[in-house]
């Protein structure tokens, strides 16, 4: 009889690295609609990075993390990958059904998914020069915050909109912590150090902290 | 007789500049649409820049275009826009409606807005320096276009995804007119040139081409 190849229905793997903020964004949204899965650890320190490697280039051709193998498919791009999720596990919804909150919700995403995040992420820091990044960095997140705290001013109720977790809540804590490594103030910003007081203790945001994954390294963890 | 203040029912209106290419995407979507607007221009040259001044920051406090009051709400983000006028005006749609295909226009349009874009926009470029800025806009969005074209090898019939225009083109479009900007080398990615002259004669894009823009300085229109 022939080898027949079938494949065992598998859980989703997710190519992570502990400190990205964008893998960080995807595994709150995975723990808070409790779907199982298998993280892939790809250094982005490692030898130049691991995630410029021909094997991983194949995996995601924008050759940085994170990107989810699900359903058959592999997917890449944060927030795209959260969407995804939206649109096919409806458990624990985390997106408004009001037309106009979940556009609150995707100005919230994008002002930090294109705004902040990738001006200060390790590809374009390594190219600012390690004299200037921290300044750099700090530029950046302070611009978006300040507008972060005026969006939130009108739509935040418990969370970033309204007193449901959503998906711009998923975006928030990751960009937070980035924030505080770079030692950017954030005492102008009360609305969102208070919803990210909110969510720190809550088991999904938890579990899915850099200093609970398994590429942890000791000396960071907690 | 109290002075009863009703507001006339409004079309809406963009805020743009002609050449940006955060609201050139917008103006497709809303051209494809068929939705009448108006545009007020914002400058992001005169005076150093009229997104900065008081009044813009309180439409868009990320002090940018696009910005869109519609409905009676301001909206910001482009993509973020976009989203609101495919799930508020369901006309021509630009979304597919296979959730892999869906997938698959996000992720090109966050690879844009995310993974291009921002590093190459003006308010960046005038940070990394008159010297340096070509460079450095080269090598962004040649990453990014490479990451495209390998997602369009898969996902592309005659438009980005499939045969009907979607959001991916909306954003597609208007990053390849910068790469000529910044002089890229675009012979590498043959698919990304051919849907954008597939689309370059199209009345919606057209239309929404910065040379017919109302604030289009007289010396670069076509």
């Amino acid at each position: 009889m022939a080898n027949v190849d079938i494949l065992p229905e598998s859980q989703p793997i997710l190519y992570s690295y502990w400190r990205s903020s964008c893998s960080w964004r995807v595994r709150i949204a995975l723990n808070l609609k409790e779907i199982p899965y298998d993280i892939k650890p790809i250094s982005l320190i490692k030898s130049g990075g691991e995630q410029h490697c021909n094997e991983y280039r194949e995996v995601n051709p924008m050759e940085q993390v994170p990107a989810l193998q699900i359903d058959g498919h592999t997917l890449i791009e944060s927030v795209s990958i959260m969407y995804y999720l939206e649109e096919t596990r409806p458990q624990r919804p985390l997106m408004p059904q009001d037309v106009l909150k979940r556009a609150k919700v995707r100005e919230i995403c994008e002002v930090i998914a294109s705004g902040v995040q990738p001006l200060q992420n390790l590809i374009v820091l390594i190219h600012v020069g390690e004299e200037k990044k921290k300044e750099w960095a700090q530029h950046w997140i302070t611009r978006g915050f300040r507008a972060i705290e005026k969006l939130l001013s009108t739509s935040a109720g418990k969370f970033c909109v309204g007193d449901e977790i959503t998906l711009a809540d998923c975006c928030l804590v990751p960009q937070v912590f980035n924030a505080r490594r770079f030692h950017v103030d954030l005492r102008p910003y009360p609305i969102i150090l208070r919803i990210d007081r909110e969510l720190e203790g809550h088991p999904a945001f938890r579990a899915a902290h850099p200093s609970n994954q398994p590429d942890c390294p000791p000396e960071a963890a907690k």
